[in-house]
């Protein structure tokens, strides 16, 4: 597994220009700042020089998803090479894909190239609709099961892209997460307004509604955004909501964790007790102010931190 | 996939029975407290029945691993019958395998049945290893590039069972988890010593070491197997940790997830910052006090609440 991170020196070489091709300073300082200080020694100076060459240059944009500009020391330990040598790249694949849902990767800026192509069978095949499929219906047992105030003050946060809708028709013509994010293309994309329900996130959204939860969406989208994203998720069945939350010019150099578990804790303080969140990131879910259960929904194709 | 969780009136029924078989008062009050309280209304009266039926009836042996004594709705809604018809039991188990380690399932006691050679298969094969060692090297690599100070007060956690000791020999001689938890039998095999060393996690062990990092090992083995548990872990090459924590009679009545947040805690009291922390269960790594950064060693065999 040990080329599927590539070597920390080529990770740090390749960096200003991932940077100044998709990031403005002010994300890369937010996230500097909310990941762990721990891991960002070796390539801070490469981010400093990176913000140094361009500025307030698209600082609108590319708010999600987008990938980390700084990329981290990942599987650069020697790899038991003895091991390694047997391994059918399926299987370190696959490896990969769950260390990522098991939240053990270091953030990553795109999938690594010799598993590009699992990745696409992956999300193209019956796997990610089962996946999705058994994390709903957990989710639905769970709802139901929840004891529910008379108050109306139970809620459920649900957020969108690759949540309640999915930008796998987007992502099937930009390499499945193996190219770099483009934040142009990606907003021309939102800005259609044509991405599909996951099926069985719309039929777990109106079971929550059903049975009287507040339901919040929260997502990384921009504020300028509103409008395609309302109009995107009513032509796909999404109603009532009971907030729609996207970010503020004030979220903008935060991390989605930080931003969206601030929202968290403004629904608390406004007297909701967050019984579900659901999420493709695990940025959605962790932080403060977290749900009684989180559900983490699969997304082996780009990586929000 | 609804097959894989049965339905809650059979969970309710085989309860008292499980209960009776595998746990004491003391754990199933704890439990019945410390997970979600959501889950519990519709089996709690079948709990408190199979508390009344056996009193202080082993109650030092089987603290780790333990399973649930209340199985938790799961699964349990209507699946999407024409999509499950689809699937082949390989993906509906890999699915279950999925969610497991990305915790989206309510606590299980077992291994779904129709999923037992698929969770036999991956335990013994080269999937194992393979995620095994890639935890380890993404752990290896953070620890390197971690920030340590010059005070002596960098700590890294690691559990002891599946995380720094295998104990496949065992549960290959009792159905790789679709067996009920034995705590008769695995004491037995505690009390051997033989477990053998996750190499992929010795190897991290040493390194992090090497690095400085003061090694706390926290387990929610019982304090009467600290002889056998120091045997065992010498024999195997895991030398010189810093503590060796394990379950006080005090302890006895909490949850992992509470009683590891407990002792992190302490740590940090103690002025230890804990960098990272390495268990196979979401209850070694969730909680209060939690680490920089966590990691999850795969493990589909048994579930810790």
């Amino acid at each position: 597994m040990g080329r599927l991170g590539g070597s920390l020196l080529l990770l740090v070489a390749l960096l200003a220009a991932a940077a100044a091709a998709a990031a403005s300073p002010e994300e890369s300082s937010a996230q500097v700042e909310d990941t762990a200080p721990a891991q960002h020694a070796s390539v801070e100076a490469a981010a400093v020089s990176a913000q140094q060459q361009q500025q307030h240059h698209h600082q609108e944009q590319h708010i999600l998803p987008r990938p980390l500009v700084i990329e981290l020391p990942s599987s650069a330990a020697p790899p038991d090479e003895a091991f390694e040598e047997e391994l059918p790249l399926e299987v370190r694949c696959a490896s990969w894909r769950l260390a990522a849902e098991a939240n053990n990767l270091a953030p990553w800026r795109a999938v690594p190239a010799e598993c590009a192509p699992h990745v696409r069978d992956y999300v193209t095949g019956v796997a990610y609709r089962a996946d999705l499929d058994l994390v709903a219906r957990e989710s639905a047992a769970y709802a139901r099961a929840a004891p529910r105030g008379d108050d109306g003050r139970d809620a459920w946060i649900f957020d969108i892209d690759e949540t309640l809708l999915s930008n796998l028709p987007y992502y099937a013509d930009h390499g499945y997460g193996l190219e770099l994010f483009d934040h142009h293309a990606f907003d021309e994309w939102v800005e259609r307004a044509d991405a599909p329900a996951i099926p069985s996130s719309l039929k777990l959204y109106k079971e929550v509604r059903e049975l009287g939860f507040k339901t919040f969406l929260l997502t990384g989208r921009s504020e300028a955004h509103r409008g395609v994203t309302v109009e995107n998720l009513n032509k796909q069945g999404f109603h009532d909501w009971d907030k729609l939350i996207l970010r503020q010019a004030v979220d903008r150099n935060k991390t989605a964790m930080t931003y969206k578990s601030e929202k968290r804790k403004e629904m608390e303080a406004e007297g909701y007790r967050i019984l579900g969140n659901s999420g493709d990131q695990w940025s959605d879910l962790l932080g403060s102010s977290v749900a009684v259960r989180s559900f983490k929904l699969p997304n082996p194709m780009y990586y929000i931190p």
